[in-house]
């Protein structure tokens, strides 16, 4: 089955494809989208006008709404991508949207074949109805983990795709170096507490490279500020794509002590691409994405985050950077979901 | 044409219909819905489900959003609402939705004779990209002004319907009080300061009857409570249906400062219900609503407000419940929505 389709990515609109800095979803659907193009089928991108992509661009704004300060009414915008792309359903084979719950209406009134990559967590009883609802409708989840909520639901799920990196833009370093890493958001479900009081307990220094939210400010000024004196912590504020590479493999170790179930945790392969292992509490889809003793450690209290920096010897940077090349790179993930793509395509063909 | 019609009302999810307190769509919505059933018509309502309705009762959401204090995906109910209303476009003569630009895509992909009816104000220009797209959708405005700022964008508008009021549930007060009444909301927009001020300069007392909501909290302890410990002003809160018309019609006049393109000013009609004059800055709906010099003033600056005050003596009470008898009362509502309901769908029957 080599037969191009033609394909509709539907990108949420808050940062442009790639983002410029912060923002996983828009991300992975670009690192998805120029990986189709490349591989020669017909992609049209729905996303802000400021992307950069291959495929054919449809942008419903001009701008990524988030980068626009103003208050802006975010569902028009989304009503008006969504009524572009399913208003002409039989110009695609398949339509595959990033949007969430919003596109279920509009995938079934148009009869058009279509698939919901579901990037957030599903941990959230308002939105049970609108799934039960829509319980045909062919989801796929960017982990096992994610799942679990959903369980007795009754929901389509027609697979699993793991989220993959193009591993030119993340490139190997056979060295690290000697301080721990963390690298996200600051916010209280991140805990950036335990990675400093770790790094204070073993008296190793600790680089921040986080962005705040303004949800996040009040936290940030009383929890984490007054934290960040110590000689051995380096906060270094939100750090762009160029930058994140070095970053990441001049680390002895990237630390990830999370606090809630996140359904894919994107940095930690990442810094597992540039070779440095990980240290990650056991939430979410962290069991599935870190091997323990080999790619790093899952753990669960500071104490066994101390004993796990205390071992990394143990690990070898080449066998991070394999992992990755074989369960997380760009070609895997896109050979997981041109799958999907051909199987509903072919069923929609002889329905 | 006496056919009875198969209607559907789609109301918000935010407040019951009708609302307990504060709410003016779902209160429009329940006055029409309760009149199109004494009519003898086929009336579904979607609706909270602690709605109070003659009609039959679909309800997405046990409860109306607003009452439940947890934050909550309005978003996710709304879909569903929809998707019960549009995925059985057959079952209805007419939809008529009162929940925005959410509704257009339904209505278009299902192919079904709908109409809304736009509550809010319109000058958001992030909205006019998705009117836009939409122009074939049936609109009909609340008052004329309120079209206003989509002038050229080459909607679909099928009719403006005032709204109207059953007057059994606002009685007549032939003689009024001593006072000045405010009622809505504490907000800038709202002007309750223009309020207070006039009753100073007057020497008149002030009776206060409002809501403050969450994001209006900083304005009204900063700029309206240090004003409220004059003895000529009264703040009585916010007060429920059964004691709003004692307070309209116990009042000399209601005050009615606004600074903003209201699109219909539901407490104007109120007062004047229960034969309260009205005074009112001329913005919006207000010059239609109010007969200069025989309802009540429409005025401009703090000037004219005293000056519209001390003209008081010039309105007839009964002139004001007679105005609302004749243009604002809930039969000329409902028979404005059945000619267009009829109109629409007896287009329906002969494409």
């Amino acid at each position: 089955m080599s037969r191009l389709l033609r394909i509709a990515q539907v990108a949420p609109l808050y940062e442009r494809v790639p983002p410029a800095l912060y923002g996983g979803t828009e991300r992975v659907v670009s690192y998805l989208t120029e990986e189709l193009v490349a591989r020669g089928h017909h992609v049209t991108l729905f996303a802000s006008g400021d992307s950069r992509t291959k495929a054919k661009l449809v942008a419903p704004t001009a701008r990524a709404l988030r980068l626009d300060g103003q208050p802006r009414d975010d569902l028009a915008f989304h009503i008006l991508e969504l009524a572009r792309v399913f208003e002409h359903p039989r110009d695609f084979d398949i339509i595959h949207c990033h949007v969430g719950h919003l596109a279920f209406p509009f995938a079934r009134l148009a009869g058009a074949s279509t698939i919901h990559t579901l990037h957030g967590r599903l941990d959230l009883p308002d939105t049970f109805a609108v799934f039960k609802h829509f319980r045909d409708q062919p989801l796929v989840s960017i982990s096992h983990a994610q799942r679990q909520p959903f369980k007795g639901l009754g929901v389509n799920w027609v697979g699993t795709v793991y989220h993959g990196l193009p591993l030119d833009q993340f490139p190997y370093s056979r060295r690290g170096g000697d301080y721990l890493a963390f690298l996200g958001r600051i916010s209280p479900e991140k805990r950036p507490d335990l990675a400093i009081a770790l790094a204070k307990r073993l008296g190793v220094p600790l680089k921040i490279a986080a962005k705040v939210d303004p949800v996040d400010r009040v936290y940030f000024q009383r929890e984490i500020e007054p934290l960040l004196g110590h000689p051995l912590v380096d906060y270094i504020g939100e750090i762009n794509d160029h930058d994140k590479p070095g970053f990441l493999g001049a680390a002895r170790a990237l630390v990830f002590p999370i606090d809630w179930p996140e359904p894919f945790g994107l940095v930690l392969i990442e810094a597992l691409a540039c070779g440095t292992p990980v240290i990650a509490r056991r939430r979410g889809s962290v069991p599935e994405l870190v091997l323990h003793g080999r790619t790093g450690f899952i753990v669960d209290t500071l104490e066994d985050m101390e004993q796990a920096v205390r071992s990394l010897d143990r690990i070898e940077r080449a066998e991070c950077r394999r992992d990755v090349e074989t369960r997380f790179c760009v070609e895997r993930m896109v050979d997981g979901y041109e799958a999907i793509y051909r199987s509903l395509a072919s069923q929609a063909r002889s329905a």
